[in-house]
């Protein structure tokens, strides 16, 4: 029915690969820890300071994918399978076992999003490669195994389809009216402020309309860029900042929840344009997806957008 | 971006609108257990042996929608809003209390599928109405509330996203080969074997090549009809005879999981067709979604079908 599923049976191998408890400070050896570096394969990427590291970037241990392999299509009678080739990264973000992603300085969840953006830039390298998800599991409801503060990078030999609906839409969209629907959505956002949570020069934090989830938030950067390979140092020092408050915010008000932290981006390669709009979309885990959404691909959010951002105004953080 | 979200403040009412531990037992008092009739709105279906009720079909206390409102739709700048016309139904299954889909005779099975059907007839005369979704949670896992057996119908305002791709892709099939592809699925699969988990006459129910979770599985009528409000008593009887045995084998071997099951069927009122094919689908909860496949549409399945398929073929239950 046009869709791709990666089928990845190693990860079954996984100790937490089917339903299991939250991993809140888990009681064994982390393998995020300084000092256990050889519990992960060899590291891509890492920042230093006098202390040792700061950052690490590992592959996965138990990868959705490979790059080492062939890239083979077949058929089996009237349906499609392609190798799992691709790349599956983990990038560890702190060398504090307890520190969130909330609790670090802005300059450390800004190394974050470099390192994000570097591994992009490398791994586009590779031509098999068509499109990148960067995201963030936090806490056991959000997907999360491991407690050590880490997001993971995951590059696709094809175009998942929400990315994929995602960019047509927003290609619709500028056919029709000449803009960026993004920055559209920025511009009437920003005058409107019902559903704006904060503002700056260089970031705009704000609950959509019809968001899916309760207190579901994007952190857009005002300056128009279709992919996040070409946003300035400016801009993730702009989105860093944003991120930051914006989730002490939600820890504050909603009792640090689990969470699920997204980069929406163009697939790879692309040629800038004028009509996409990278940004992060952040979704506090409050409430269970049950068959409904599932079945329907329609979301039932028993809070209005304008609620949860005039909360989230509302609620004080000192930095 | 083409997406409409269901904004129900109301449901917040609800004790466990945001999470909660599993319902497993319930200590309190249970709404849908004979004697509490009076805790649910009035009924709108109901079948009746002579110890009373077997079945009854009610509003549901917290609608995400209502058909007593007035239709209106409205812009507001770049957005639009539909007031949340529609209804939500609840099927309680059974006056026992403790028994579940599995436990029950292939009789009340049965009767099941056929109350979603004639609530599915009568809910399409309101041609406000475009779409059905029926469902079920069982389980906390699954997003169940309430233990007592239970089942939902949601009759919508639109076609939700989900189900028009399915149709889109289903239409591309036809007008390339004149076959339906789940007719052209049921061909294949009956022939090959190694994602069947079991056929009859009438239904045929396998882990569908691509799976998106561990033991997904679909249960199919082996005979064309688009729409399910058009299957016959036959289908319903062999339909409920192949789900009974199906939820059996995977509560043996999958040690009683929290599941969801959906209808998947056309939008209401459209003409037969012969490129749809109605059917029911499975999903054990076994893993937890998290943060890639929200932001990708994208699903990594540690389990491919073909071993959850002999698996299951291997199981044997009692009937």
């Amino acid at each position: 029915m046009g869709r791709w599923v990666i089928i990845a049976p190693e990860r079954a191998e996984r100790p937490s690969a089917f339903l299991r408890p939250a991993p809140e400070h888990n009681g064994g050896v982390c393998p995020f820890c300084p000092g256990n570096e050889s519990m992960t394969p060899p590291e891509v990427l890492s920042r230093r300071d006098e202390n040792g590291w700061t950052l690490r970037v590992v592959p996965n241990r138990y990868p959705a994918l490979r790059t080492e392999i062939q890239m083979v299509r077949e058929g089996a009678g009237m349906f499609d399978s392609m190798a799992g080739v691709g790349a599956h990264e983990v990038v560890i973000e702190t060398r504090d076992h307890r520190a969130t992603l909330a609790d670090q300085p802005v300059e450390q969840i800004e190394s974050v999003l470099r390192a994000w953006q570097e591994r992009m830039v490398d791994l586009s390298r590779d031509i098999r490669l068509k499109s990148l998800i960067a995201f963030k599991n936090h806490g056991g409801p959000a997907g999360a195994t491991l407690f050590h503060g880490h997001s993971q990078l995951i590059a696709l030999p094809f175009i998942p389809e929400t990315l994929d609906a995602e960019v047509r839409a927003a290609r619709r969209h500028f056919d029709e009216k000449e803009r960026c629907v993004f920055c559209d959505v920025v511009a009437q956002e920003s005058h409107d402020k019902e559903r704006v949570v904060l503002e700056s020069d260089g970031a705009v934090v704000l609950s959509p309309w019809a968001a899916r989830s309760p207190f579901e938030l994007w952190i857009l950067p005002r300056a128009h860029r279709s992919s996040y390979e070409s946003a300035s140092g400016q801009q993730l020092h702009a989105i860093g900042d944003a991120l930051r408050t914006v989730l002490r915010k939600v820890d504050v008000a909603l009792e640090k929840p689990a969470f699920n932290l997204f980069l929406h981006t163009m697939p790879l390669r692309e040629a800038p344009n004028d009509f996409y709009h990278w940004h992060l979309e952040l979704k506090p885990v409050l409430t269970q997806q049950a068959g409904f959404e599932w079945a329907s691909g329609c979301y039932i959010n028993p809070t209005p957008p304008e609620e949860a951002a005039s909360f989230l105004r509302q609620t004080e953080v000192f930095s």
